[in-house]
């Protein structure tokens, strides 16, 4: 639930001029306000599963997103059933300036591309159908300047050879493959709650740049709650990083009963060191490697 | 719309183990939580109309209500069509551990006595269908000792007599009438928010402790913007006030483009001088005067 100086657990994106948010719980536009992005680049919004804490600001932000004179579409992604629930949600939002284009989710594995992002939804283990997220950025291989020479390609094409087109020159025809090395390692954030620490969610965060993921719960002797609840403790999570082996881990979602999750901190780091304890508002710039 | 430390409009009272509240925008659970008050004793919710600011909470506030062990029925008060969006945004919050009685207002005025409150609804003018409340308690009149006295009614009778009681003893029925004074002056909270200042809201407010109304703008130049949108001004707020002389007048609802409203104070004082411009968590304890 929403407390004082803590607001529901979400993430946002921003990459290229597009805003992709990660759940929508009450508040969440608070919180987003404070941190001074701004409502109108969201083009995407993924929904891990339908419990209160994750979706009922979802009218409330729609509204303030209408109140920043979007009107471009927005994607919202979520488990099946998406489209009633948000549809009746809305009865206190009926007219929004912009139109949204739903993406109801069936597999346990599903890819979606959109404004730039490849979003990999993988369905993970609560109380109700709930889904975990990849939110990755592709990046192509390096421009083989030495190739487009000894090939004799035109400086002039070299621009749109790198934007993937193909280009006829008279008899020639020059290809993106003929210049273009094997793409490069992009950038991937993995984002996780509310489930049990199944192995679903280790395997998808594997080699992650960032992976936050639930730690609902640090003091001793929760895990039988954790595991009624479909939820998973700090050391649980710990657990999956170990295994997935992230550059760094984020924990979120605390219990309203963990008043100083960073207590735990250094008991979490004995399974694994490169798990942080973030508090509201935190953010991060991940840039590509090289 | 909810803003970094400004919660969305809303009232609780408190009266004899029993709260009421008016309005639950997205975040009210948040204020009362920090206000350290309790979730379990809200027996009525009262709604003044059916704009996200003013019910898009309702749906966390119930599950957080449930959270708290509630289990006596609920009753909630508003327009026609509430329990249509109250059932439609309880599509995330379907289980709760108590009963919800619904109270739709069909006419311009109505009178609904619950525990221990007397509200009256009357009808206001905004876009689209919206109330104001008052939250009356009575207050019973004085016991008449002299007078039980030369009734020669036995002391054991006096406090059932003094509860509302009638009382048979051998031939002899006595009744209340006989000792009690007639009803005192009780406590009389008026709230309006969001209309254009029209007499019914005058009227309503007339003589109230406190007098709780929408000064939804301060700047100069804005009486067309509140004319379009349905709202006031705090002149125009101050003006009603002038004319249903309150003991106190409080404003509220400010417009998120309203960042010091207390920079107005002194204008809306020259309209009517007992209006103060409260901020964020402000409650008053009224007494029963004499």
């Amino acid at each position: 639930m929403p407390l004082p100086n803590r607001w529901i657990t979400a993430l946002m994106t921003r990459y290229n001029g597009s805003s992709l948010l990660i759940d929508c719980g009450e508040g969440t536009q608070v919180a987003l306000k404070k941190s001074g992005w701004s409502f109108k680049p969201v083009d995407i919004i993924c929904i891990t599963h339908f419990h209160a804490d994750h979706i009922a600001g979802l009218p409330g932000f729609l509204l303030t997103m209408g109140n920043a004179e979007r009107t471009e579409d927005v994607l919202i992604v979520g488990p099946k059933g998406l489209e009633k629930v948000v549809s009746s949600l809305r009865i206190i939002a009926p007219e929004l300036p912009f139109k949204i284009n739903f993406r109801e989710l069936s597999q346990d594995f599903e890819t979606i591309e959109a404004c730039g992002y490849v979003i990999d939804a993988f369905r993970v283990q609560h109380k109700v159908t709930c889904y975990g997220y990849n939110v990755r950025i592709g990046r192509k291989g390096k421009f083989d300047a030495e190739a487009a020479r000894s090939l004799r390609i035109p400086l002039m094409y070299w621009n749109r050879l790198q934007n993937g087109e193909t280009v006829t020159d008279g008899d020639n025809i020059f290809t993106p493959d003929m210049v273009m090395g094997p793409p490069r390692k992009g950038i991937k954030v993995t984002y996780c709650t509310d489930s049990r620490p199944v192995k679903v969610i280790a395997d998808n965060a594997a080699g992650a740049d960032l992976f936050i993921c639930e730690g609902m719960y640090g003091e001793e002797g929760k895990e039988a709650k954790a595991r009624e609840y479909g939820h998973m403790t700090m050391y649980e999570a710990a657990e999956l990083g170990k295994k997935a082996q992230p550059k760094e881990m984020w924990l979120t979602h605390y219990s309203p009963s963990l008043v100083r999750p960073d207590e735990y901190l250094g008991r979490v780091r004995e399974v694994f060191d490169r798990v942080k304890i973030p508090r509201d508002g935190w953010f991060k710039t991940i840039d590509f490697t090289d």
